[in-house]
């Protein structure tokens, strides 16, 4: 079956880099723009040209530098933010403006203090001005999560009838529940005339923990771009997983969808985004935490010691993993015990690791995890004795 | 409209605590489940008792020591196990004894070198034994999400005409989508006879990062009792965060849940937790993340001055979290200064700030965060006269 592929919007260097503590210079932007080429993004949002003369610089730098994925800047529908952006990106091959405004009651009424014309009015407006910069411009509906789906139809069809390549339906405030998220891109493919000339995008918040799930379901109902981070970093609890998200397409293939991502590279492109952002990746983290393909309770390692898939269903080298591990602690199996006995240069025999196994646990009982270390020393003062095939 | 609750079975201390580097002495396992008791979870996994003396012992001492939630012990479908278990919850004032078996092909065949008929056989006979000692017994169907429903539902209607008051559906590798993992609740309610007997639980990992909305797809389906942990810690990429669900139900009312916890206490607890186990929370964690309630674009920050709800869906105040902050960046907007600024004593006229907006934008764009020292610094320094209202 041939596979749709959904466009990776990354915006590491725009959302992500608006975190408290993530701000780079220019240079640092420089190095992780040309990561996330590597790495096959399909866009590079670089900043927010208007917002600081550091912000617009970066925006031209990166501009200059990415050959192949589409370069975009951030603008509110205000004129001069536009024209800004244009200026950023003037030297890029494939430049993009990402315009927009808010577009939920909450939005409309305490943000912009206005009604539900004037908006879809500025709407049309910014996509008109920016496409007289550049051919590809992208229009979010701020909140959309939030917004009416009726109401948001309206948008959509205006914007697209006024060039907009790109429709961006962002949950702002990561409110939205999968299903609810999933039947907005639904109602807006069966009620926006004209949406088969435009990509819809999701761009999904974290507030609850549902970004990724969010995105998923954006992309099962229609929608062709994924906005998203490295680390799921970003405003608050963050952006949807990039990481997350390519992973999910690849191992779920009956979606018949699949990005242009080399996987490979999402271990290493996470260890770099963390340390130049001095942003922590938690070890749990899905994907690329240090415990992701950790293996500690006996049940599990017994069940992988004899074949990796009873619980794991990446295998760690698809991501840019060495190997997953097998850690010892005081809930450890015999089988662990065993193997990893072997792999230090104890061939135990049965009755030697019924023996061993008990001095383990004493032993790991006091102890967070066992390191080869402590085996030699558990083995040399064992009760039982063991000759090293070392 | 009353709302169905949700049983909140919290496995902190047993697939948390087996984590790499996550083991905790007894003392230390009294004062987390002292603490999840307050924060009114219903049922507390205090451990694996037959895996070591020291998880023997820790249970043992919660089961004395916990006066209203049930205290739960993990086995295997194996006697010796069941027995231990038995022994260790013997002083518990609700024990329950939480007994299963894999039954995905993976696992018959490469874990239990078994067939269908025989893991069925060693599930009803483990249930039996585990209700020779208590009655509250929890079967798991290890790897449901990866087991043939139609197997699987066997499966239950056979623990269940046993004894089993709970069932338990792990997506034990994180592999379910959302969807998949609803469809496979809704399958058993439809086809296991004497369903309305038991409570179908959800148990689900975080490999793609979806345990979160497949728990919440299970619940919507039927199931009305989620197995988590604080901070979503737990093997490989961890289990669905309890803080997470909970918010998620308290926040769309419409859903029709709830559960019994107390969620201000949920920001305290998460600390907690994390500094015990030494286990870091990652800045955009959803709900107890140290930025996420921090707004720091100017956009952002610009709308939740004028409005909280804005850019906010939960009070920070319902987590038990003092205050959303407003943190200036070099991504920070005129409204966000003038707000600080006034904070720390300054009233600023529109031309001022004008002036002064330049001026803390080239200061801001070489600094990762501008601190109240900043301020003073850049208004005393600036090339416009300011006198402090202080």
């Amino acid at each position: 079956m041939s596979k749709d592929i959904v466009q990776i919007f990354d915006t590491t260097l725009r959302d992500g880099e608006q975190v408290p503590g993530c701000k780079l210079d220019t240079t640092q932007k420089l190095v992780i723009a040309e990561r996330l080429e590597l790495l096959g993004v399909d866009v590079i949002e670089a900043g927010f040209p208007v917002s600081s003369p550091g912000d617009f610089k970066s925006v031209q730098e990166i501009a200059k530098l990415v050959k192949n994925a589409t370069v975009c800047g951030l603008t509110r529908a205000v004129k001069k933010d536009i024209e800004v952006a244009a200026e950023a990106l003037k030297f890029a091959k494939r430049p993009r403006i990402h315009t927009g405004i808010g577009t939920s009651e909450s939005h409309i009424k305490f943000k912009f203090n206005s009604n539900k014309d004037a908006i879809i009015e500025r709407a049309i407006e910014a996509v008109s001005y920016a496409k007289s910069f550049v051919e590809d411009v992208e229009f979010y509906a701020e909140d959309a999560g939030r917004t009416d789906n009726e109401f948001l139809a309206r948008v959509c069809e205006a914007v697209i009838k006024a060039g907009a390549t790109v429709v961006n339906i962002p949950d702002t405030t990561g409110y939205c529940l999968p299903d609810e998220y999933g039947a907005k891109i639904k109602y807006l493919y069966e009620n926006v005339n004209g949406i088969d000339r435009a990509i819809i995008s999701c761009h999904c918040h974290n507030d609850l923990g549902l970004a990724t799930a969010n995105s998923i379901a954006g992309v099962i109902n229609g929608a062709r771009q994924i906005e998203c981070t490295i680390n799921g970093i970003g405003e608050r609890a963050g952006n949807t997983a990039l990481e997350e998200v390519v992973m999910i397409l690849r191992q779920h293939p009956t979606l018949g969808l699949d990005t242009n991502i080399n996987s490979k590279l999402l271990n290493d492109t996470s260890r770099m985004v963390s340390q130049k952002m001095g942003m922590l990746v938690q070890p749990n983290k899905a994907i690329v935490g240090a415990n992701a393909f950790a293996h500690s309770s006996g049940i599990h390692q017994d069940g992988v010691i004899k074949n990796r898939e009873t619980y794991e269903i990446i295998d760690p080298l698809d991501v840019g993993v060495d190997e997953s591990s097998i850690i010892l602690t005081a809930r450890s199996g015999r089988a662990a015990l065993a193997y990893r006995a072997k792999i230090v240069g104890y061939e135990l025999t049965k009755t030697q690791l019924d023996v061993v196994y008990q001095e383990f646990l004493v032993y790991a009982d006091r102890k967070k995890e066992i390191v080869d270390e402590d085996i030699h020393q558990i083995i040399e003062t064992s009760t039982i004795n063991i000759e090293s095939i070392a």
